[in-house]
């Protein structure tokens, strides 16, 4: 779900055995969106972000999601004469509210908290409703994410978020600069399906697993979060304060469970 | 420079060749700061970000300098008593507006820009003092970063960022979960030592390359950026409009050069 956006072409010198030589790279898309209210005849920047182009109406969804501010909208539009912004219809002034505490960028999830101690969690444990997961499926979630990242293939500079069945079919996966912002994309896209809370579903990144990206999963419903990188302490607290599974270093023959073994085949 | 809190310990299950076996591992620590300005009698929050503890104090000062509102700015306290809190005093108004239009993150830089037009960066063109460079040099710093990565090789999930002479000593470096924090924490870091503009060093990190990140490097007046990962396009763009040079997939043996490859030894 890569659009040729994503990906665009940098001229390079590469330097090796002594000597620069020229040639043509692939370089990762990286772009502001701006995401703007309506108020009155008029409108206002209500955040802005950096991201990598293609299914923008899912990420400002999936944000908007996770920053508690969905209910106050009642129509997004991605206006085509300007690319980079996208259109928010709804109540401006809780939109302000939300957004004047609450920036979100490439990276940015637990913006606008307001105070460390508001940093607790909101979300209700998620709950599995499938059959215990076999590990072995989750050895093959890495590659088979790995095969809907043209992006990376090409770059090396985009992270990826899939969603999958517990029998390891992927559903959808999105790449981006920004690894919270491939999970906004797919938060995105199964709110647009009506398919919150995704209780039988396994969240899959190509990235390390902070607190923000359990926070995010945790608000979808998401029960089992599976990444190719480290987890930071607070990410594995979070998932364990919300029965959360977490699973580390996510490769073909092992991986690491740092919160919720008991939803793993014993 | 990595404190010891900058690790801790995790109970993790590791699963390979068909079983789940128990043992300690090591994960990186992220925890919320929080900014709070002085306002009268009492105080406001600012922002929050998250980070990994240790080196608050030029955390906060490198990114109040990347988000310009140091100069509003006349004394930062560490508070002992609640170590995750910076107490900000200054000029209130002035930092209330622009942190209302700028909240951090892990991984937050253009927060606040405001509109898509007023990313275009405003430093100037850093200007390189010293003798080109040779390229053996650069091939031995993504090493020589790494010899100062304690938390990385312990965990796995720390980014670093260190700050080099032409010559390739290493002058400082700083971990952090976030890969915008650790630049941020050498650039209060030398801030402190009253050595801004940076014109005659190289910014070396293990991660990718944002557009933050060669901007953060472009208001410390830093003219030359090595990174361990990929560039982004804006990345490129921004660097070749600035005149930086950036390096990026720098390794032992290669590296390319996205822009400013006249610094170089021919």
């Amino acid at each position: 779900m890569t659009r040729p956006e994503a990906v665009t072409a940098a001229r390079v010198l590469t330097y090796h055995a002594g000597r620069l030589t020229g040639r043509e790279d692939a370089v990762a898309v990286e772009e502001p969106l701006e995401l703007r209210v309506q108020d009155g005849d008029g409108s206002v920047t209500l955040a802005v972000t950096m991201r990598t182009p293609g299914h923008d109406r899912e990420l400002v969804l999936g944000w908007l999601h996770a920053e508690g501010l969905l209910e106050a909208v009642t129509r997004l539009s991605v206006l085509r004469d300007t690319p980079n912004v996208v259109l928010i219809r709804g109540d401006p002034e809780r939109l302000r509210a939300g957004a004047r505490s609450g920036v979100t960028s490439a990276a940015c999830g637990v913006c606008g908290s307001g105070s460390v101690e508001r940093l607790s969690v909101w979300a209700a444990p998620p709950v599995w409703t499938a059959e215990p997961l076999a590990p072995e499926v989750l050895l093959g979630l890495p590659g088979r994410l790995r095969a809907a990242q043209p992006g990376f293939a090409a770059t090396g500079g985009l992270h990826a978020a899939g969603l999958f069945t517990p029998a390891g079919d992927r559903l959808a996966a999105f790449e981006d600069v920004g690894r919270h912002n491939a999970v906004d994309k797919l938060v995105g896209w199964a709110l647009e399906r009506g398919q919150l809370p995704l209780t039988d579903r396994v969240l899959v990144t190509s990235s390390r697993a902070g607190f923000e990206i359990v926070q995010k999963a945790a608000l979808a419903g998401i029960p089992v979060v599976l990444t190719v990188g480290a987890p930071s302490s607070l990410a594995v607290e979070t998932a364990t304060a919300l029965n959360l599974t977490l699973i580390g270093f996510a490769r073909a023959d092992h991986f690491n469970v740092y919160a919720g073994a008991e939803r793993l085949q014993p």
